[in-house]
């Protein structure tokens, strides 16, 4: 049980982890501190939060921040990855022993460079986290108490940080029902730039690509489903993703340049008629999609007792 | 009403183009030609057809292909577009003047060529044409009565039809409640690779990519719904994507060129950590597919009674 938790951004993954943590029972109060003093009171109203605090000035019964965090056994960062430093910066002088502070964001090397700078010698009450979680929707009202349900939470552990703290945020996820998996930052960043701020740049550049031709609509009539599906991302929100993009530039630069190489291979083979060369392309990519949509039903799916033996 | 229409490839697309006119009552007898004499048997079966012809030799109560084209008023090709030459060739010799000949390929220049070299001069009673509609599955058991319904089917007439031939093939396809759209061979051929054979060479790229990196497994295993939907078109059939990718070389060729031209801009905007650069693609993209998906949802959606006025 945790006695007391400080969320900071109580939005989609700030709001949806109090909530889970309160179905859980394993929270006993539940501070929000936001710079948007309309989204904290409806994030209290909603019952997500029991108290506010504020970096600054306390106002209007919200807690100045050194209240906010007396006695927190954990603090979660869940604003924009941007407001990471400063927000660090903002806890230090108040940060106590027996606190770990943990985070969501979707990069991990630059917020690791980052609490080492605003933390200091505290960083390691630090543990770097991301919580693998959709993010279409954002505010105190997206907040839901299942969001994490068999989800991936990713910790990066840093070589400064004690097990027992480590365990306090891997126990505080699978409260709400995560799974941990542990990365270095250095390898999460790779994985993540392969697998989504790749894409996403990818797909961002299509529709630009698109939008930008003088016969732009023409082309946007006869675009169907499978183009509906490939570029979905491309409909997130720009900010975020542009500070993504820079967060993890280092490894989104080495996985933009292989697949720039990829496409230069494959442009070479169509411009020579290759079938055979373009069909082995196509197939290795269809089996192996293939196999890994298997292996993710199969996990999805509980297996049928009907089978079992 | 059409008196007697001949199929070539009775499975998803032939079989459901067949299984929409009968449903519409526009057809009195249709003919089903294939390979596989296994699926033709199976498609009469299922009444989809009333009657099997052959190219060859006939046998087992098949009609020879001149007994199978006379007297048609319309012929639909919809078997793999590699057979489209072949396939026409074998229909020249028996070709009457009252029969007009379509086909479903999703590339119409290099058909239009085909049907040039295999037809001569009985080109003028060929009218090229592409429905846009889904194929994930295949074969006569896939085939349905409202495939079409709402779906898009593109004519490119040739300047040798008459508009009398062409209003007979677009008046089949109205009775499967489609809506016709026409353009140029070539102008349909620029919107596809834009619009549907370049998102399909991307994914297929990025997935082979990722499946050939050493640490696949661990990548795949992070790889989320992002991912799922960005790739969903590398899941389609490898031959029939190869040939479209030939079959369409040119304009892809063009379309994919145009693309590396704009991941070269981003690539070095990213690298110069240019920020405003990547959100003004980025935010590009993204109004642009939005006011696309507002575009079509309000084409799909009919007034409301309440809101009209």
């Amino acid at each position: 049980m945790l006695n007391k938790v400080v969320i900071f951004g109580v939005g989609l993954i700030g709001g949806s982890f109090a909530r889970s943590l309160r179905k859980a029972g394993a929270v006993r109060e539940i501070v929000g501190v936001g710079r948007s003093a309309t989204s904290m009171a409806r994030a209290k109203e909603l019952g997500i939060i029991d108290a506010i605090g504020v970096s600054g000035a306390a106002a209007d019964g919200a807690l100045p921040l050194a209240d906010a965090l007396h006695g927190a056994d954990l603090v979660l960062l869940a604003a924009p990855v941007a407001q990471t430093e400063a927000i660090l910066a903002s806890i230090a002088p108040h940060l106590q022993a027996g606190t770990v502070v943990t985070d969501a964001g979707s990069t991990k090397s630059d917020v690791v460079a980052s609490a080492r700078r605003a933390l200091g010698s505290k960083v390691a009450q630090f543990v770097p986290g991301h919580p693998i979680a959709g993010r279409e929707t954002n505010g105190p009202d997206a907040a839901i108490d299942n969001l994490y349900v068999g989800k991936k939470v990713v910790l990066t552990a840093l070589a400064e940080n004690s097990e027992t703290d480590v365990e306090r945020v891997a126990a505080a996820w699978r409260a709400c029902d995560a799974i941990i998996h542990r990365l270095t930052p250095e390898e999460h960043d790779k994985v993540f730039a392969a697998v989504s701020h790749l894409p996403h740049l990818l797909a961002y550049a299509l529709v630009d690509d698109i939008a930008r031709k003088p016969h732009a609509d023409l082309l946007f009539q006869y675009a169907a489903s499978g183009f509906r599906d490939f570029t979905r991302i491309a409909g997130s929100s720009p900010e975020m993703w542009r500070d993504i993009s820079l967060a993890n530039q280092p490894a989104l630069l080495a996985e933009l340049d292989a697949y720039m190489a990829q496409l230069t291979v494959l442009r070479a083979q169509l411009a020579a008629n290759d079938g055979a060369g373009l069909e082995q392309v196509y197939s290795n990519a269809q089996h192996a999609r293939h196999q890994w949509i298997t292996a993710i039903e199969a996990a999805e799916t509980p297996p049928s007792p009907d089978k079992a033996d």
